[in-house]
């Protein structure tokens, strides 16, 4: 057993990065565990225009300014990827490669990760023209041609984003309609660079050494679709990081920790969830901030009546 | 019945600011209605150190972000002061001085009002020494005594606000404990002009002109004490601003609207309640920011089912 805190933060997202300034606020003894900052904003490929008070913001700029709030806070902050949580006596264990430590309280603020296709190819051109973050790997396809597979604003945002770099983008949708919101509609379907498909189901990614060609499957003709693709980005959404929490708390059928809205409590004595990680169901960044705070707050006084 | 929207926001605080954000990205025909911009902001004579990404910001610099960020957005705003809402089949009438609107849905965002005391002479001299707002009135009284009523962290602010311009400030809290975090108690302890003065109630404000005096009764000797000050500054909480919809929501005994925390939704269909004039516990910007943005997407879902 490690060094002993009021309360450890997994996650260094803005749901983490909240809990902790108001946490540190309340004079609780807080370390924050992190594999990097930022959270599901790392992967934001064009500005951020709805995080209120900071205007149109680039995810990096956004990502340093929440860093460095939380920096001008006493609180503690190491680099580590949580394995595992178990309950000792009063005490929370959390088990990383980098060591252990111990709390009172734990809010989780994991995040989630994005989900793949689980279709023949994917996993193995990972890195070779299958990405997961249009942020991180769209600047290599200048004047190439891409795929994006998903209906929602993050594959909207990714096909506005890359069309920016590449020579055509195909949104590839398996739905009829997309759930991407209007003015993320409007915007593709002002851009000449992107095509939009839908009611396709990827079937498989191909090519030699990098991807060449995805294919899907027509849900009305049923015949199957091969396009000339040098990339493919999947925006399909994303799934909680909890493995390391599996037996200790709650979860909906989507794998999310279910909370009490009111003050992201979990079932779980001494485990609050807050953010994307949660069964909320709104996953915005001002949100998951906002949950931050309750939760930090709602720790507070839980400590102060033990 | 006046011009008709999807959706009428009332309140221009972190609340409304968000949702209107939101709801226009949500191509949604939007009306704002508010009296002015910053809601519980603009009491704010401290900066701002807890709003994420932010850092220490003035309130005066806060309000003008947010209110950019709202301006930037296809949405349409209006100065009125809300006396009534009225529903009327599908539509709600929204009844104001300045004009009548309908809309099919409504966000009520209006924010709290400062809590009186009620004690004789607090409302005689409103003006003349007795202030709600230590933002607004607090540079009047450099040099001068003042007292500050109230033990939560707006009265500490308000008291370390107020020391950068008064002889003394004395802090009197009616509990024997305050509830200020420990961040604003530390602060107050180290700051020499500032005398904390628990267990006592205040009783009155007298003086001829203007305030010269405030007695209270220690709560342990049950004797009145008097101290000549020449502000009084009143920073006991506030109350709900829903005079205008009384009839039309439920609430609970504070006044405060009933929503569901997981989407802010009223019991009344069509009407949602987001921020500092509804029931959920924790009342910060980014927390109201938050619900602001829930409501807005909630109503969003709800009206394109409609």
């Amino acid at each position: 057993m490690g060094k002993t805190y009021d309360l450890i933060i997994i996650g260094g997202g803005p749901a983490g990065i909240t809990a902790g300034i108001y946490s540190a606020r309340q004079k609780l003894k807080t370390l924050l565990l992190t594999k990097s900052f930022g959270g599901q904003i790392t992967r934001k490929s064009v500005p951020i225009e709805n995080y209120p008070g900071l205007g149109p913001i680039s995810s990096t700029e956004l990502i340093k300014r929440f860093e460095q709030d939380l920096k001008n806070h006493p609180i503690e902050i190491e680099t580590a990827s949580v394995s595992r949580i178990s309950k000792s006596g009063e005490l929370f264990n959390i088990i990383s490669k980098e060591g252990e430590f111990s709390s009172k309280a734990v809010i989780i603020a994991s995040g989630a990760d994005p989900r793949p296709l689980e279709i023949p190819g994917e996993k193995e051109f990972i890195g070779k023209g299958v990405s997961y973050c249009v942020a991180c790997d769209g600047p290599i396809f200048v004047g190439k041609d891409i795929a994006v597979a998903g209906g929602g604003n993050s594959a909207f945002e990714a096909a506005l984003s890359l069309s920016n770099y590449a020579n055509k983008v195909y949104i590839i949708e398996r739905g009829d309609k997309v759930r991407a919101d209007e003015t993320n509609q409007k915007k593709v379907k002002e851009n000449k660079k992107i095509e939009l498909i839908t009611g396709a189901t990827l079937k498989k990614v191909s090519g030699s050494k990098f991807v060449e060609e995805v294919s899907y499957e027509d849900n009305n003709t049923k015949k199957e679709v091969s396009i000339k693709v040098s990339g493919l980005f999947v925006e399909i959404g994303s799934q909680p990081a909890t493995a390391f929490v599996k037996d200790l708390v709650e979860f909906n059928e989507k794998d999310e920790i279910v909370v009490d809205p009111k003050n992201c409590k979990t079932k779980t004595e001494g485990i609050w969830a807050a953010g994307d990680v949660n069964n909320l169901s709104f996953k915005q960044i001002v949100i998951a901030a906002g949950q931050g705070a309750i939760a930090a707050m709602d720790v507070s006084n839980y400590l102060s009546k033990l």
